[in-house]
């Protein structure tokens, strides 16, 4: 409905409204989350699944320090997809924020009030000017109160609660796969299983377990865990996922 | 009366007047209101009614976590429609008003006061340079000295009181509906009622209780409280609203 | 005198002068102004007069939040015209300079002080940069010692007396009407019916009493005074100014 | 010598020079200062005289409201022309910087002092960025030392020391009037009457004493003193320059 | 060498360099220094000659009111040409730091030092964002050590020290007058011919004493002196350069 | 996909988000990169090798002051490809904060640490406004827990741990070079030869070890060494590496 | 490779990255740098030589005003080439580092650690908004720990170590001269013939000793020492380098 000359016009200097009410800057950080390969994460009855596509771009390159999987506090985990680098600083805000509840209560921060704390940080740098918005998207996977919780945060700053989600590319066809299979019962295994089966079914030559990050946070335990790299390959085997080699991306700075 | 080349000349930097006396960043973030879903506010004899809608995109999506229906004190609610990260900067603002006087006086905020002072907070964001302004209008509801209330504020940061309104997509048609049926004498069952009825008819496929919000203060009790999903769904039923499946929005920002 | 292209060069960024020595910001503030409804000051032997025409835009709508007529003080009110959600923020401004007065002097501030205070604000507004003037016209009435007192305040920030004036839309046609009709003997009645009638003059429909304000500060009492909306009504039945229906605006931003 | 489209070029932000060393934004205030009447100066033996054109532009407006002529210390007066809302800055300015010399030496401030003081003040808003410059040129009249003094401010920042001058609109051609009529030797009455006649050259229609403003500041007593209007309608009687009906000025900002 | 559309490029905002590195707003403030009348300084064997051609443009303005010649302590002397209100602003600074040195060492400033320290404050107006340049040169001279100084500073903040010089309007043609006739034997009565007769070399209606500003700093008293009006005609009748009326400047900013 | 003039349109003020999700500033501080010779990073099984080249524009210059490879604490180096300058403050941060770790715990600081500090410093360029990012990429190389690390960053703020790497121009040939040739057993020795080698196959006339930088840390020492010339001379020679002469480059800022 | 409109985009406001990597601010402060004319430095077996041409302009200009070549501390010499104004704030920068280093050692500063003082402070001028670029390349002279040093700092902040060099204008066919004839074992009289040679060889009128400066910094002494005028003379006979007249240059900013 806009023209290319036109939308030029909005998105210099600060982060402003077009005639027909949207906020473009905001709006291309989400083509850069789109340009990232894709994030899933799964909720089941007992736990959260999040599975990330690494995409290592060069034999050369230690897989591990592709950052798409992190820690964030013994029951909270983060699964990115977009600019690597403003990845980077939302969660060590988030990872801030979590200490801070500790020293502060003693007591493990929630999952929700965790989300809403990073997407309020996110919205100030889309209304405030003198900076551009993040250019990533988050799933935000954990325990609280002893149930499995699951969220995502966008390039403006929403919070969304899930079932099953993907950030980054090809998130339409992977939510599709996951309208069609998922079920609320399954337990932490079958989500992996779902998660895996529904990245390889937008890869068309297969899934490595180099090239994949895998991590769970059960009920039970209340504790984030990264699946080594064998247990990965195990399920992908088990589910007859298994590729022999991986493509390389162009565009380095989006994950 | 303005053509497109023009009013780009005066969205750029900080919101200034057009040669005709316009604030086109105003008008535009009210361009944002509209693109959200429609709620609808309805002052009754014995309280306020509440109602949005939440159009859930997808089913592995919480409904609970879209949030366009926010408790702010025991005795004052907010309905939002527009730019949802937006919007919950000011509900933040309105709950700390709200707390700030329960500690300083001991009493609960009144509404119109409430009001005021978020106006006030987003004005500021239409004349100050540096920031663009908030894409939201919200419906402020509660009771004050016993009255129920009922209040809108848009982008500009003007207040208005009304007897029913609605914000959002389809305002024109729904208000159109809700001045043909509105009476002031009618109860918070018939309140709700009306609200529901005046969504539906901008409805075509009918109402899904998950995806409706329904919250009440009624005079009595002078409590804020969401309606279980049950409840609406009952209203529903009992007004004849009822629809098998909810279409998908296509603009996730906007609530 | 000046092109459509010339006048875009002077308006962006902050309020800087035309080749012909004028401001545009301001200039275009007044047009605000007049986007308006009308306001109308009159001041008689016995006291000020002050009348709003609020025009309310729906039945649904509460006309008492209409907010266009403001007691300042005691023996101050404030007729406003413009931009809403500016007029406020002059308003508050001007009761913390009443307030002041009172603690520090234990007197209620003078009409033309607290005028000037109002237009010096206005005027920093419109030279430094990083703001947009004030899109808003205030009538000052008022008591100062036993005298009635009667201001304006432009966008500019020029303050001016008047006998009768009125700032909004129709202004031209309004002061042409009270040229004619005013006498400085007429006491508060009289000045009141003149106001409705000049008001009149620029509705074809007639006048409505939910959609005016009107309000007096007497000399005797020093007291503003809004009118109940009975009291206007048989004011505008003596005049036979009455109408049956009110037309809407289509600028929700300025009454 | 420049083009209409070249000096757009000059004058945005802050106030830079063009390719011919000149400042536009300044001359542009120069052209603010001439879209208001004229006020004029003469400085004889025995005192200075203040005269200001007021040209009230209903005969509902007070035209003692109209500010032109300003007392800012008792041995100090100001006639200004041009953009009202910063003539009242500087005066403001100046009127401090008189109290503030009587508290520190509790002497009375020198009428060259006061006047480089304001002049420096105007000069940083034409250099520094972040503001536009003042567009008002003051006739700072006063008496220090046992003599009478008249100076200019123009918008640059440059003060003038005159024997007899008028600042805003037709400032050439009364100028022109001055430079002919003037003598050193005139008393003060001769002054007013030279000031009056001067003004009347360039008012085709006559005089009125109540569109006028007419201050003095003899050596003798040293008192800034505005006459009153009975007295100014003598002066204009005794000169014949009286006239019936004041002109209309279509500019409400610059007087 | 650099056409009218690609200087306009490089001569908004901040001064930045232009593709063949210059600074286009230093060089438009060198334009601002030519538009000024002519000041001239010669240094001779026991003392420093400063000569500045005021232009007076009327009758009626005071000529000693025209600031071209300024004392800055018992030893220096400044003639600047270019704009006034920046010369003061440099002024200032210069008698500040003269002040300061005596306060501190107890000690008059060296010229070599006080120049560098104003050519320093300059510079930074040309590198730092959020001002424009000076446009004004200044003649510093003074004795330093018993030795007579003349000193010239520039817009780019650039010291120079000279035996002789010109700044301002026909500066070149001064200058090969100058070059011409200089020797460094002169005394300080043939300085001041030499510096009046340089100036009449390019005034071809001749000198008028009252139009004129001569100071003198000798070697033996260090004292800074103004020659009164009649001196300087003695000097012009002396010289034969003596005219009937001086012309008017159209350009009141620069002097 | 992308032309020219679009391009224009998000390279300007701060670095902000083209509508395709893409940071120009970024890209081009890339290209800033590229534009500097290569450095090489491989990482052996008993320690890292880091190879510069320096490319000697001149015989007069000394190679030495090239500043490519740099020690930041007893176990860490950094080799660096791009711009110079920027590249000189990546250092001293990084030297800083090995210095705060080591006052602070009495230990030396880990590489993987050390590169993120760096990588977010690196990321607040590209995102707050008011600074250009760096055009500079690193390899930092070390020891940490006994283990050989080598990270890269990039001017987006990502980081990467490889097996072994090139920055700078020719960076995809270098790296098909290296890709081809390592394998993880290699001991130091065959690392630098390896680095050598890969470099040679991008510079057709060969090698010279004055225009070369080497530099190894070994798990034994955990010491950061530079080779002297003499030692590059005989790697050179070892692997048939030598050249005569070395090119110029033409672009002084990068290296 | 770029055209002159795409150069325009690439230099407003801050110093941002172009398409292909480069910073244009920095590259057009090197034209300014160019413009000047040049200075030049050799290193000797026993000390170094600094040797500057002044182009002076006027015979009324003293040449030792021309600030070219700088004492920075006993042991330390500075020539530039480009901007003076902005030669002296680096000089000035150099000097305090030089006394802070005397002051809290008690020892002199290293050239080397000097220089790279200076190159950073240019480099923050290169990457922060709201300045530009330095438009001045420095030679830093001295004697390190016994041993001769010679540096250049340029626009982007980069250091380099020579053994011979040349700045400013006609660089490359100096540099062409200095490669030829230099060798590491002349002595500082030979350095200097080689200096004043190299400068000849692109005069083709030859030199003035006025219109020279020249200094060394010897081993034995560790002291800086400009040459007078007739030993400077002394050097230009011996190698027949003298000439008549000096031509003007056009451009007064840079030397």
């Amino acid at each position: 409905m806009q023209g290319q000359n036109q939308q030029q016009a909005y998105d210099r200097g600060i982060t402003i409204f077009s005639p027909d009410g949207r906020l473009y800057q905001v709006e291309y950080a989400r083509e850069a989350v789109k340009r990232g390969t894709a994030s899933i994460g799964v909720r089941t009855s007992d736990g959260v699944v999040l599975v990330v596509d690494k995409r290592i771009r060069s034999p050369l390159l230690e897989g591990t320090s592709v950052e798409k999987l992190h820690k964030v506090d013994n029951h909270v985990g983060i699964a990115s997809a977009g600019h690597v680098a403003d990845a980077r600083q939302l969660i060590d805000y988030a990872r801030r924020q979590a200490q801070v509840e500790r020293l502060r209560y003693g007591e493990p921060i929630g999952v929700e009030p965790l989300t809403k704390m990073v997407v309020d940080n996110i919205q100030q740098y889309t209304q405030v000017g003198g900076a551009r918005p993040f250019g990533v998207a988050l799933i935000i996977g954990g325990v609280e109160d002893g149930e499995p919780r699951l969220y995502e945060t966008d390039p403006s700053g929403t919070p969304y609660e899930w079932k099953a989600l993907a950030v980054g590319g090809n998130r339409n066809d992977i939510e599709d796969y996951l309208k069609e299979q998922y079920t609320e019962e399954m337990d932490l295994d079958a989500g992996v299983g779902l998660a895996l089966s529904a990245l390889h079914s937008v890869n068309e030559g297969g899934l490595q377990a180099e090239g994949l990050g895998v991590a769970t946070v059960d009920v039970e335990t209340e504790q984030y865990r990264e699946l080594p790299v064998e247990e990965v390959r195990d399920h992908l085997t088990e589910h007859d996922l298994l590729a022999e080699e991986n493509d390389e991306s162009d565009d380095p700075d989006e994950e």
